[in-house]
């Protein structure tokens, strides 16, 4: 059996994570808040399994659930998208990418993304058949270099994955981002995946934009959305894309034959728990910036410098006063010789990346970020 | 934007269910319980989320569930398999399907199936790039014509896929079956899918042959079963996929870029469910087919003849004493005039598929079942 993936090992959010379990770390390196979603969403999901709402949902989503993602849409951006025809619900986003990019990408194709990128991007792109194209992003800044964005596009180039909040660069795109992006674009036959599963994490005055709300881009743009990290709860595996009725069209295609349809009792308290308090939503990035500053503060007393943390539950350190090991090495040195365990910045690019940073996850209780400061402060 | 899945529309089973619920129609088409699942295992999803349980899942499944599926495996078949190597839990069957066809299927290559056979499988076939060949199997008995295999293998045949309990047809294989599918392909370099999502409702006095319990199959094959049919929850949504360790290391490749991992507290309930409560899936057998008796009983008075169903919770009817309609008329006919929903059998095959038959599923309550009954009596 010769694999068709050969050159994949396990994620490095699963090999970092079981290192910190080995070495009973800390664990601040796969993202997963270590406290719980709000009782109102469970005690939502118990009414609805008790109730026996436990068979086959829609395969696009229970109508509920695909009208509050509208309602949400609208009061967060003022736009109206179809709850009908406009929004698919997925086994969490990492289905709708990979659902999306399979609909979309054909043998040959080629797809533009940005390194630092998510890991699941490139095998979903190798799947399809198609050839990934990356662009390095480089610190501290992770600003794109639009020539040469300009200068890797091709008649092949098919889609372009853009992913803001930035995981794992914790940075931002602006209006003027997007609005770069379209001119590029806008003569050429290319669709966007845009990963915005850290909408709601947004720590900047503007906040975030979603490239829902440029008009032009919106005709030609997939947005991927989850649950998991706006409820505190990344194991419920609901996430959603909302695209134009005819992409959307191609993407159900896939996901009918890929999961078919999402855990119904989930669907039905996710849409209650947006109905009855978009205020959780709304008060996510105060929630938010208090943990970040918090741990920043506590940092601020080590070696390590921290790098600025637009959005995302993630911040940057740079390690390079307190070692030269490279940052793979540096990261299982951490978790084993510091108790806390962190994600290396370069398994996210393919070519080289000789930065000495490691990401943090602070999407944990103050008192884990207190004892992980106090750690990290003895280095 | 050219579609990559040109031919596709939405399921039959999506379209059906639509249409029942227009017309107010008893649905007896798309396979689910109109009754819900164990108060235990409702209680036992409870307990977890209230527990905190709601952070990512390991990618493979929580390891109770896996041991759990091991241990019924050794008790169902008496074979041991490996919980942390062998057995993956995927989104439902539909997923476990999908990345199976997807992590063994190559460009070119020739993948064998019996219509009438699911509609998933063709799909997913045919984004991996793969050919399908589809060999006909007929009413009543649908047996497969093994020198009619034989003669369909060639040089790029890579992978099989087998389906017993039958859905459509509620036929089983019997152990010879699968002695003949290892002596057609053991020289040559051939994989199985094996759909065994009805293993625990079959009829038989021989009851459910697993591709696992041939020794030499086993080590070519993927088993893929599902949580929905046994506990009477398919809107949970949690499958499972049991395959040799190099084969379950392929398939996890593509599961772990495709939804990463399964819901958390509803592995946990079910792992709990399926340790404290073995009678449910053993017990199954005689549940359904007190429905199966029920309905068939009822229909005895009408002017439809049923075939006999021998696993799944599915009965074919032909009604060629009743209408001169093709299937897909009739069964539009049967929800608009008399108030039963079905599926008819054709939309499974490729090529002609002239019967007069539909499917109607009887996992449903008595009263249900009476009611259908009598209108198809009527008619
Ligand atoms: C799917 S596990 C990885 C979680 C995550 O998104 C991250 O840590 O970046
Ligand atoms: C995924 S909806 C179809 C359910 C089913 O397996 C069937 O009705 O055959």
């Amino acid at each position: 059996l010769e694999s068709k993936l050969p050159d994949l090992g396990t994620t490095i959010f699963t090999q970092m994570s079981a290192l910190a379990a080995e070495h009973q770390a800390i664990n601040l390196s796969q993202g997963f808040p270590d406290f719980d979603g709000p009782a109102y969403l469970k005690d939502r999901l118990n009414y609805h399994v008790a109730q026996g709402a436990n068979q086959y949902a829609p395969m696009t989503g229970v109508p509920a659930l695909r009208q509050a993602i509208a309602a949400k849409t609208q009061q967060q951006y003022g736009i109206s998208v179809c709850a009908d025809n406009e929004v698919t619900v997925t086994a969490g986003a990492t289905e709708a990418l990979y659902a999306a990019i399979t609909a979309l990408v054909r043998a040959g194709d080629e797809v533009v993304c940005f390194d630092p990128s998510y890991d699941s991007y490139a095998p979903a792109v190798s799947l399809a058949g198609g050839k990934l194209v990356r662009l390095q992003l480089n610190p501290p800044a992770f600003k794109v270099d639009w020539s040469a964005f300009r200068a890797a596009l091709s008649p092949r180039t098919r889609l372009v994955i853009i992913n803001s909040p930035h995981n794992p660069s914790a940075t931002l795109w602006q209006a003027d981002d997007y609005n770069q992006l379209w001119q590029a674009i806008a003569d050429r036959n290319i669709f966007v995946l845009s990963d915005e599963v850290y909408e709601h994490i947004c720590f900047t005055a503007e906040g975030h934009v979603g490239a829902l709300e440029h008009p032009n881009l919106r005709e030609r743009t997939i947005a991927v959305s989850s649950f998991g990290k706006t409820f505190h709860m990344t194991g419920w595996k609901v996430g959603y894309a909302i695209a134009p009725a005819a992409l959307s069209a191609e993407l159900r295609k896939v996901h009918q034959y890929l999961t078919f349809s999402i855990n119904t009792p989930a669907q039905l308290a996710l849409a209650d728990m947006l109905n009855a308090h978009p205020e959780h939503w709304q008060q996510l990035p105060a929630f938010y910036r208090a943990k970040r500053d918090r741990f920043a503060k506590a940092l601020a007393g080590s070696r390590f410098t921290v790098l600025p943390s637009q959005g995302t539950y993630f911040l940057l350190v740079d390690y390079s006063a307190i070692s030269e090991l490279d940052d793979v090495a540096f990261a299982r040195w951490l978790t084993e010789h510091a108790g806390v365990a962190a994600i290396p910045l370069s398994v996210f690019s393919a070519g080289p990346f000789p930065h000495k940073l490691v990401r943090l996850c602070f999407a944990k209780q103050d008192a884990t970020l207190d004892e992980a400061g106090a750690r990290l402060c003895r280095l």
